[in-house]
């Protein structure tokens, strides 16, 4: 049986966009709770680890967004093949995660041949994400058919301050694909009128 | 068929050292290359994502270690018992890693405020971790047996660096526990004698 999902979050994209695109690939249905930044700080101490976004299924909450898209790729069947696909699309999302970590670290950073390192950190992940993806004929970044993964980079490299870095010629025709998959399509549509696109 | 399995990292303990209790819990034989501190900006490149750990599962390489992880949990049946449990000891591992992370920018951090605002983020983890470890009537963080979640927690608060802020009684009862179980002890006895000890 199909369990009640309710995502909750603050009213921007941000970390729940990712599981959003799995939501609307797969089709299924979820109640999405938007939290005030005003009523964030008296509802923090009652999450399970004091973030969001956090997922409930069937009322019971769980939290640590790649935990909750690799838990919802597995309901939605888009987890990868095997268990190899399943590391690949594993080891491709963490590696994603640190890319972003370094925009983020870039953001604090003062110190110029730090940010330089920085830098060249970034340039390296998008020329491995690229290379995994030109050389799989698929189009895909792993395997021979839609996981996970290309919903999670496509969601993130879409936002935009990640928009002037993902520059890669074979990342941004990922990224184009997925955003033209009709479901993701319509999620998009419907996202632009909703309080969260003023974000 | 059983994959022959090639662990590469540093001679220390570190991001490796979760693999190693997996690998030593399921008394699963893996080769462990270490890769001299000398040698790595050239080996670097040619790494999955510039980065150590690697595992090589019949000569293909990976990286990414809790992707690692996760995938030597399902091979060693550690993974936990449905998708929930899977789910829960997924979002604990997460949890432990941006916990560890408050370590590493307290270490750069001048701004008293904002290292009392980290120092409160560590202790809400470890009251959380003690939380779940303490209403499970099992002893282990998730479910009635064991899973990597376990191994992974006891491999990272018993490092040294860690030990200080791991007073949770509770916290310390699962290390110890884990620490105890044979193949653990086998290990953490091996490892004392060779090289990574004295990093």
């Amino acid at each position: 049986m199909i369990p009640k999902y309710k995502l909750i979050y603050l009213n921007t994209y941000g970390r729940a966009e990712p599981l959003r695109y799995m939501f609307a690939y797969a089709g299924q249905d979820y109640v999405y709770e938007i939290i005030e930044k005003e009523d964030w700080p008296k509802l923090k101490p009652n999450t399970p680890y004091g973030q969001l976004p956090v997922l409930e299924v069937d009322g019971k909450p769980v939290a640590q967004t790649t935990a909750i898209a690799r838990y919802l790729a597995k309901q939605f069947n888009i987890q990868g093949k095997d268990d190899w696909e399943i590391l690949q699309a594993d080891s491709l999302v963490e590696a994603l995660v640190d890319y972003r970590a370094c925009a983020r670290r870039l953001y604090t950073e003062q110190n110029p041949e730090k940010i330089a390192e920085i830098k060249k950190e970034q340039t390296m992940y998008l020329e491995k994400f690229d290379t995994i993806l030109s050389s799989n004929p698929s189009g895909f970044l792993v395997g021979s058919e839609i996981t996970w993964a290309d919903l999670v980079f496509a969601a993130v490299l879409s936002g935009r301050q990640d928009d002037s870095e993902a520059r890669s010629a074979a990342l941004l025709t990922l990224v184009d694909k997925i955003n033209n998959i009709p479901n993701i399509k319509s999620w998009l549509k419907a996202r632009s009128k909703s309080n969260a696109s003023a974000k």
